[in-house]
């Protein structure tokens, strides 16, 4: 208790020995990843051997039984499975759209199309005119125009927006909420332009939700070229278009959380949570969404367990079930955290690729800890990133309702690649780079070493 | 006058209402360069209408007429070309290496190689016994034994070294000298490790130089893959390699450095200069190295004209005809700096590769100078760069002879990608992103438009 007590009073007064012997500790972590680093090699067998992980899919069983048994090769002191249920949405067939007419002439052209993940089929061939809009304001000007219409949304991203996770989040809306949108109004089927910053062709699927209360019509994001040249012909008179899906439901899947452990030798009730989600879409490799993370988590566990190092907080690696199409994996870990009475301290999640590492985005709950954990920016920075206000990842997320002052983090690597192959074919391990994936993870294990050491400052 | 001192006087002081002019006018080049820029397909063109660049080949005449008739269309001031001699070296035919025999066993297995840059070629089929040394100290060590063989150096990149630039420096030697430090102890050939970060068998050439005390002999960099198994093999017994290789020099070619200018309206005889490298090797597109560099020169240009900007100093936007195996681009045009007695007050170069920004190193002449332009840093910071002390590049480097207080100054792209690719044949234009080429002509835009308007400090 002393000793907790002298770690929180003196905590926002590093020594410089202090400073200087994580530097080293810090160093021989960064040198045995970046010389003897098992990340690539495993994100080689993931993507290639087990391949895209859909929730429910045979690939993610494979996957967790997979991620078990390299941890236990690591000798985490345990490593178990956490039963839980994920979404098992079905694409069911190959997705197709088309323009079949523009201003009266045939034109039968396809479009590259793929339907957004959880979007139901169309019950068979769907052909309409097409309503181009290029948002939702545009559409509540024109509701009277929708009813038996395909709408078009040209969710584009703002290309002036310099990290690209912001202009995600304005573009991703339309995924999200589009085909209720455009529903409510009488639509039978909505279009968008992909959430993709690739100068390309290649559609981009992602999660959608249906709101309950509009006819659950079907959705597509179409490749970047077709969708640009489509919203260009749409100004200059009328379309009609076709699209077909086939996406359903089959009940629930039993996949699992596979967690490994390296318990605490002077405060092991507190925990330290370390993950990234082990499904995908089904239409890639799930290379950098998110096998980066998946295999930094399990780089993490066998570089300390091969520098002999012992935590003195508890430190959990985990890989989650399902985060893509409904979360499943972070809300189960977080429900047994809360009937296990555990104590979470921190947690860092790695789910937005495994490009360069930028920053350690901290979401403090106060500026005053942000400062004292800001501290430690000289330690971090000459392996490339900042501690960043501001940070943690969808799979953490629930563990902010079993301890609300618990602080989330999240790695944060340059976002200028991300959305040319985010949820796209394109997203494979061919796409990775072996020095930006291990260089993220020393930095997340140079993060995970200082909460470890000094815990989470008040 | 009184303009000029006053600049120089309140050169410290930026008010934070000039700090908010220069936040809005970097805004709108940088959403300019990001929305409506051409690099990307300037660069596509660079690479796959005209190719590979070697110094006095055809395709690198046809990138100078193609870079003046493209600044030209920019509406530069004036466009011109700057007659320059360059190298021209021949590869004469197709580099070949095999292991014969490995401890006694015929084993004819070819590697994968590529003769270096500048090295002559080997006349006819050499074949020798194996010396495989980690580096020169085990070379000199050695030396009694490398009569008669072709000796080859295990010049791997240091992994631990974040900033794979670092590790270039270290590796660089052994391409660069190790032919002749093996030849004077009588070696008939030297292999080495490709400089490669890349976990595949891409050979990387690269220029090399040959002292003219010692036999100019064969020279190869070898595949990764290739190169890690033979050095496996040379340490459990006898080896017997062949290699032939075929490269000559032709007389020096008749090239071009491209310069483009904007005539300053304040301080006209003031010179800026932004520049890259027009040619490359020749098993690649150089599309890093250095289309990038040349397109983004050329961006900053269509984008100043896009915005009317009209700068105070003089901007020159230049070419240069030859880096990789002379560096003459770079020395001409210092020499002709000099011979018309011009003022060159800073110069900023880009050959580090496409990748997206993280710095822009700077060569300041004192400490209290680089402090000054450091203010600079929170108006770069919202486009990922920080002001970094050193930096420059080779074709400006020259300039340093004109005017020793001259101000060089480089783009630092992030470094993690830049060796997988470099001099190899995997440097082309599918291997860069758009976003981050453009963030590189945003950065490079930044800095220029805040040295145009202030000057260098002193």
């Amino acid at each position: 208790m002393r000793k907790l007590f002298f770690l929180v009073f003196c905590w926002p007064f590093l020594t410089q020995a202090q400073v200087n012997q994580d530097s080293i500790i810090i160093k021989k972590m960064s040198d045995e990843i970046m010389t003897n680093g098992k990340a690539y090699d495993l994100l080689r067998q993931l993507t290639k051997q087990i391949g895209g992980r859909l929730a429910g899919s045979p690939q993610q069983q494979n996957a967790a039984i997979w991620g078990k048994r390299n941890m236990e090769s690591f000798a985490a002191d345990k490593v178990y499975m956490q039963p839980c249920k994920t979404p098992n949405w079905q694409r069911g067939g190959k997705d197709f759209a088309s323009v079949v007419r523009v201003n009266g002439k045939v034109m039968n052209r396809p479009l590259a199309a793929l339907a957004l993940g959880n979007s139901l089929g169309s019950n068979g061939l769907v052909e309409a005119e097409l309503l181009a809009v290029a948002d939702f304001d545009e559409l509540e000007k024109r509701k009277a125009e929708v009813k038996g219409k395909i709408v078009y949304y040209h969710s584009i991203f703002d290309p002036t927006i310099v990290q690209t996770f912001g202009a995600y989040g304005k573009a991703g809306i339309y995924r999200g909420t589009g085909a209720s949108r455009a529903a409510k109004y009488g639509a039978v089927g909505v279009m968008l332009h992909s959430l993709s910053t690739a100068p390309d062709n290649a559609p981009h699927t992602g999660g959608m939700k249906y709101d309950e209360d509009y006819p659950k019509i079907p959705a597509v994001a179409l490749g970047p070229n077709d969708a640009k040249e489509l919203y260009a012909n749409a100004k200059k008179g009328s379309i009609r278009v076709q699209m077909q899906t086939y996406g359903y439901f089959l009940p629930d899947a039993d996949e699992n959380n596979v967690v490994a452990e390296i318990k605490g030798s002077t405060f092991p009730n507190e925990i330290i949570t370390i993950g990234g989600h082990l499904d995908s879409w089904d239409v890639n490799e799930g290379a950098h969404d998110d096998g980066a993370g998946i295999v930094q988590t399990m780089e993490i566990l066998r570089t300390m367990k091969a520098l002999n190092y012992q935590p003195k907080r508890t430190i959990r690696f985990v890989l989650f079930a399902n985060e893509e199409n409904g979360l499943r994996g972070g809300n189960k870990y977080a429900e047994l955290a809360k009937q296990n009475n555990e104590q979470h301290v921190f947690a860092l999640e790695s789910d937005a690729g495994g490009f360069t590492p930028r920053a350690i985005g901290i979401s403090a709950t106060s500026p005053e800890q942000f400062k004292k954990m800001e501290q430690w920016a000289s330690l971090l920075k000459p392996y490339g990133t900042e501690i960043r206000a501001g940070g943690g990842g969808a799979d953490i997320g629930p563990l902010k309702n079993v301890n609300p002052s618990i602080v989330l983090a999240g790695l944060v690597p340059d976002s200028q690649r991300y959305f040319d192959l985010h949820h796209a074919k394109t997203d494979v391990f061919e796409n990775v780079n072996k020095r930006e994936l291990l260089l993220g993870a020393v930095n997340m294990a140079a993060i995970i070493y200082l909460v470890d050491q000094y815990g989470i400052p008040k």
